[in-house]
């Protein structure tokens, strides 16, 4: 098999998917600069979707054609059974053509074999193939996981031939600069696959893995330049394809990092623009004022509504426009086929309240109609429980024509709350009451139980930095991420103290130490003090939830804080574990009788963490700064 | 007119309505301590409603008879044309009967005559009245009001006759203690009509009139003892309903306070109870926890709901069993009878979320039902947007059985903004920006223009000390107060800087300098330096908003706040007014280029409050802490 000159070498762990036809190879994230190299079967041709499948729910397929001067052309379809070429499309730029076809359930895999006519004739062979069935694919989240979130460029270099790939914009890597590209990659996840699950997650979360070939930051990967393609300095399409079936095969999950409202401004279709409204310009740049208020304000103007929905996320990142049926089509189609491609389990689509409203309906129900047990869940950064519920399917009405499809959210309500617990003290909503009140919120969501909980991510100050670096509320909030409704996520290096203050944000991006060869330290092998005992905290814990549904899956019942103790249960049938977070310095005395619809039945309790036997249920004294974690018994 | 020794004596304002039967007479507001000076018909027989009216919506009436041993006694009625006597039930107590009657609506004035056997024979007439016509019954309120709010103990004593009212459990008034009675009387608000249309008030809301018959406190009103009966230290009922005609007669409206769910231990129904069912009854006193999270909290206990809506307000304030289908026909009963009798214009409604969820949607229908221009908005001392939003009518469906109908609340939500706006720095989501995110939450409600918008009010620190006693701050708030969306409400004093904080509540509800005979100081009438720049300032702003309709009736668009300025505008097809204000210490110059939507065909502007010509819309200097009101010009 050959392999372009700039892809990395084969992984080590991995035995390659046999996806190796020449129409395959040719369509295989080929930058238009590198287009020359490629193509065997249509020299300067490109395709999107690179191939697809035969038995599709959607027997509609829009191909995107890019090729110099093609737009004078023709194209014509050879006799293919089950499949049409019901139309054709030009755009403004002449170097597009968009070709319309239909997939009938009866087609068989293949290859479609086109000849575009015109000045210059061409041929170009287009594979359908067999869609994936081997065990594990699409497997989605459920309250059972723990989702372990990583930056790839900065947890593990796993494969230092990777580090730098000739022909891309940068040159070097720079662990002492902070947006320089550092060397992780997914050979360095994947060597790492023991360390996650000994923490005790079951998912990983992966900023972005998309070529971001930019000449600045493009470590962060969420300015694409290629929709097609991993970025090398990752690892190869077949690489991460890989490395989605190898983490399955270890009981592991994939959430994949999407964006679906703004690319890089190196990504070849803005680089040669199919036609001005494929992105939203502007006469001077024009950023957005990161305001999803304006999303769904009723007394907002036109102006604050485009400024935040259309304006660019930075200069370097144009906004798409998803209200080009073209463009919406182009990016849906482009999700479906890294599910079918690799087989992963969820998405975390970034920035999701920057897409277009109607626009976000369509990718929710392509997504669900293709992959029902396709996790998703997006990054709500938003002010209050109700805007939050907004973006997340919920109990509303449509408004204005919206209405959410998105299964979950990024809980940022709870995070709120939770540094607020453990950092102020309790009033009627202040401090440890904020859990209370943001949770009681959750009548606005159809169900809460699929929110993503979290203490701190990419974005943030870390936890432990904001907590003062005091591990007694560190447990605190790690016992809370670990028994609360929804699915946690843990941000790496959480577990072992990492810290930092977000200003600037690559202050909290910082690399895991261990991940490079040679680091003084290796927190993935060798861990002491304060380290030691978070780790092992979370890991017990993590692994304690594991093996009793009852702390994820049963309902949670929480009682109103008194006097700076939050007191919630999580039960089913099979038992009920109590969580009381004392989030004041003092010892305090807990009278347990307005509790007794939760105790009833049950006579003591052991502290999970520490086996310590709770015995009087009529009373209990818990010490300050402590979540504990009791099981109850008969 | 034989008038009970204890009432007050005529108003010297009033020629009283002309109801003066002897039946009415002997219902009017008979606590069982008095009921043997009084009852002609039936001596020691009390029956409720006092007397009814034909042609009512629902032909249904429940007459609750009252009388020793009455339950003994099976009632009959003597042929009446339309009127049927369709049942009768006992209650626990020998000392009730209900009878359930059908009027149906070709049914006459007149009078009712039941026959009661058993032990001791008595007859008793019940009335039924021809329903009131005079003009000004029952407007409603709309956005071209302003509300004056009074604590009616607090405001004017208009009457010193009634200060001390024989019988009662309080035997002085003592103006120098925070909880005693001070002699104010509808008498006193009456009087100063004419202030109060100066200051451009169109509406009068009172803390409750009803009979507050308790040895302490009594004066708030929120501890009704009869709920048939004005306090006679404000007035009798006549004198109420003559007071309402007045008002009337002078343009302003009458919003009158009610309580739906607890009364004053000394209610008659308290002190000799129907039932052990018609009131929460604990083994030992059980205070609500005033947490209305606990109303719709899909993980709450049902110990939490309990102690919400069926705890005590306080220990002289049962808590009322609404589901008790009895009582809340009793109580439905009781407020369709004040708007009948008086023809008052909207109801306030106090704690409105601890009422039981089915009753208040009840409540809600039989008002609408019977008077569909009765305005309501209900307190909603809460936390949240969206809290707020589920207890007024709303975009959401039921949740859990329970959907509000309620028309309007009190926005409390916006009276945290701008006091926030006003003493905490801009910041993302903190000070003026506030406002926005208050308003942005809009979405929720059917109509947020009936939300009841304020600065202060009897139960909060008084806004003038809130804002430090800046009176620059002070015109800013007014200027929101009066510019922005809803139903503004000033409370008494707060245009004259009254001040203090609420801790304890009797601070805030100080008397009204002038309202008393040789008061010091008189603010009705004398008004020096800022006190005088306030109530001008007020009076102004006030009367160009009841000529401007587009001010409160105009649509409102705003942009979200930059560097501390929040600009929004009122516009309609008759004009647009804009509004600036900048919360920060300093002049800003604010580019007018984003506002181009609303500012498109205006050349220029005029400030309203001073006159000032705005020449520029391009670019504008705003001094710091300042709302502008600006008028455009084409």
């Amino acid at each position: 098999m050959k392999k372009r000159s700039f892809l990395p070498a084969v992984l080590a762990l991995a035995s390659l998917l046999a996806s190796s036809s020449a129409v395959a190879q040719s369509g295989l994230g080929i930058s238009p600069a590198v287009e020359k190299a490629n193509a065997k079967a249509a020299p300067g041709l490109r395709a999107d979707p690179l191939f697809w499948w035969v038995g599709m729910v959607n027997p509609k397929l829009q191909v995107l054609i890019h090729a110099p001067g093609i737009a004078g052309s023709t194209a014509a379809l050879a006799a293919y059974p089950g499949v049409t070429l019901d139309g054709q499309q030009k755009l403004e730029s002449p170097n597009y053509l968009v070709l319309n076809l239909t997939i009938s359930p009866s087609a068989k895999p293949g290859q479609l074999k086109f000849t575009f006519g015109g000045a210059k004739k061409q041929t170009f062979s287009y594979e359908l193939r067999a869609r994936g069935t081997e065990a594990g694919r699409v497997q989605g989240l459920t309250t059972a996981d723990m989702i372990y979130f990583v930056m790839p460029d900065r947890f593990s270099n796993g494969d230092p031939k990777n580090d730098v790939i000739k022909g891309t914009q940068v040159s070097r890597v720079a662990r002492d600069s902070m947006y320089a590209r550092h060397g992780g990659d997914l050979r360095g996840i994947a060597n790492h696959f023991d360390y996650i699950k000994q923490l005790g997650a079951t998912a990983i979360w992966s900023a972005p893995l998309v070529e971001n070939d930019m000449p600045k930051a493009s470590y962060h990967g969420y300015a694409v330049t290629d929709c097609y393609r991993t970025d090398p300095r990752y690892g190869s399409n077949e690489e991460y394809a890989q490395y989605v079936k190898s983490a399955h095969g270890q009981g592991l999950k994939i959430v994949q990092d999407i964006v679906l409202n703004h690319w890089g401004s190196r990504h070849y279709l803005f680089l040669d623009q199919p036609a001005k409204d494929w992105f939203h310009q502007f006469p001077t740049f024009f950023r957005s004022n990161f305001r999803d208020a304006a999303f769904n304000d009723p007394h907002g103007s036109e102006y604050d509504f485009n400024q935040f929905n259309r304006g660019w996320f930075d200069t370097t990142m144009p906004d798409v426009n998803q209200d080009n049926p073209l463009v919406a089509t182009y990016i849906i189609q482009n999700f479906l086929w890294w599910v079918e491609y690799t087989g992963l389990d969820a998405y975390r689509i970034d920035t999701y309240s920057y897409s277009a409203p109607k626009f976000l309906m369509q990718f929710g129900e392509a997504m669900a109609a293709q992959y029902p047990s396709l996790s998703m869940f997006g990054e709500t950064w938003v002010q209050g429980t109700a805007q939050q519920a907004y973006f997340a399917k919920n109990i509303l009405p449509p408004v204005d024509g919206f209405k959410s499809n998105l299964p979950g959210v990024t809980d940022f309500q709870m995070q709120y709350a939770i540094n607020e617990a453990l950092t102020k003290d309790a009033g009627w909503t202040e401090g440890i009451n904020k859990i209370y009140y943001t949770a009681q919120a959750d009548w606005l969501y159809q169900d809460p139980m699929r929110n993503v909980l979290f203490l701190d991510n990419h974005d943030v100050s870390r936890f432990y930095s904001v907590i003062g670096e005091d591990l007694a509320k560190y447990k605190m909030g790690i016992a809370w991420l670990l028994t609360y409704r929804g699915i946690p996520q843990l941000y790496y290096g959480t577990e072992v103290l990492m810290k930092n203050f977000s200003n600037p944000d690559g202050k909290v991006r910082e690399d895991f130490p261990g991940g490079w060869a040679g680091d003084k330290e290796n927190f993935f092998t060798t861990r002491n003090g304060a380290r030691a005992e978070a780790f092992d905290f979370v890991s017990k814990l993590a692994n304690y939830r594991k093996t009793h549904p009852v702390v994820h899956a049963g309902k949670l019942m929480h009682f109103i804080p008194q006097d700076g103790v939050y007191t919630y249960f999580r039960y089913d049938e099979t038992g009920t574990v109590m969580v009381m977070m004392n989030s004041g310095k003092d010892e305090k005395t807990v009278d347990m009788a307005r509790f007794a619809e939760r105790l009833r039945g049950f006579s003591s309790g052991v502290d999970v963490m520490t086996g310590a036997v709770v015995s009087d249920l009529k009373s209990v004294k818990v010490p300050g700064r402590t979540a504990w974690v009791v099981e109850l018994r008969k």
